[in-house]
């Protein structure tokens, strides 16, 4: 096994421990255990806990959020952005499990350098829907409206869900995204 | 001094040294010291910090969010009432300091049956929601959506506030409250 295998197999172990039992009920030895290796094996790649859960959320914002943000960009109608963002980011970033609960929690265990590293990856999200919302309102699409606030609103309405969704319950997602693209782009677009 | 007073203290000091240094940071001995107490005098109250943690939460419901609540189902007018909500729930249970932020990350430090106390009094707000949107769909005013998907959506965009606010700009609070206010009911209503 290569370098970046093992480091894709600790990303997968450390997230699915952290995600079923909590970061701090979850020891470095009992990662290190469930993947076959030794604490020092583990400390080879990462000097701390700290380190390791650093580790976790930047590769897991490259593995799922990253792609959502890639693959709006590409979209040239800021409308159909809109929706694609908020329907994937729902369903993917969001109701398929718990991470982003944990991540999001945990951002406080976080050291300050790696947290501001982290708050810039989620800032990218707050930029794209700002960005959207000016183009939108350049072609006079939207009500007159603070951008930066409703572009909170969304990702607010959006990120709340892992506070109370029930995962058992995934095909409700469908349903929960359309929701969310229905309230807030209409709260948004001028009546036509 | 009288019980209630000093519980009264206990709640005011405990939650401001959990806000400004984090619950895990503060130690009860340290909280004790500041009211002027003992330790064992603080035991007295509260047999562990879980305890006191609970008694927190529990008081600053009653105080913050149930005057909410209480004040908002006086109002007969169901948009009206949302729209009461919307401004005082984001107003006084969001910008004006970061308690729920603190509050709602250490419900994971609560033993399950006091956490499912919290967790009713919470869902206190999404029942009003909920009858409330069902009261505007019986009077024909939105359009047809999962009421209990847009009431989430409606908490979620509020409450995900206390992750990014900055509590030094207060004055932004009124413009962040109609914001909200804008968007969701612009989102649930017919075009009139």
């Amino acid at each position: 096994m290569d370098r970046e295998e093992r480091l894709e197999k600790i990303y997968d172990k450390a997230l699915e421990m952290f995600v079923a039992n909590g970061y701090d009920q979850t020891a470095l030895s009992q990662i290190a255990k469930e993947l076959g290796l030794t604490k020092a094996g583990l400390y080879h790649y990462f000097s701390s806990k700290e380190d390791l859960l650093f580790f976790v959320h930047e590769r897991h914002m490259n593995r799922v959020f990253n792609p959502i943000l890639e693959a709006a960009q590409k979209i040239s109608d800021p409308e159909e952005r809109i929706v694609y963002f908020i329907r994937n980011y729902t369903l993917k970033a969001m109701t398929r499990d718990a991470s982003a609960r944990v991540l999001v929690h945990e951002t406080n265990n976080l050291k300050t350098e790696n947290r501001q590293k982290i708050t810039v990856l989620w800032r990218n999200g707050l930029d794209l829907i700002r960005n959207t919302l000016s183009e939108m309102e350049d072609q006079g699409k939207i009500e007159k409206i603070n951008k930066n606030f409703a572009a909170f609103a969304l990702l607010g309405m959006c990120s709340w869900t892992f506070y109370w969704f029930d995962y058992e319950r995934q095909e409700s997602g469908e349903e929960l995204a359309d929701t969310y693209v229905r309230v807030f782009l209409k709260g948004i677009l001028k009546a036509s």
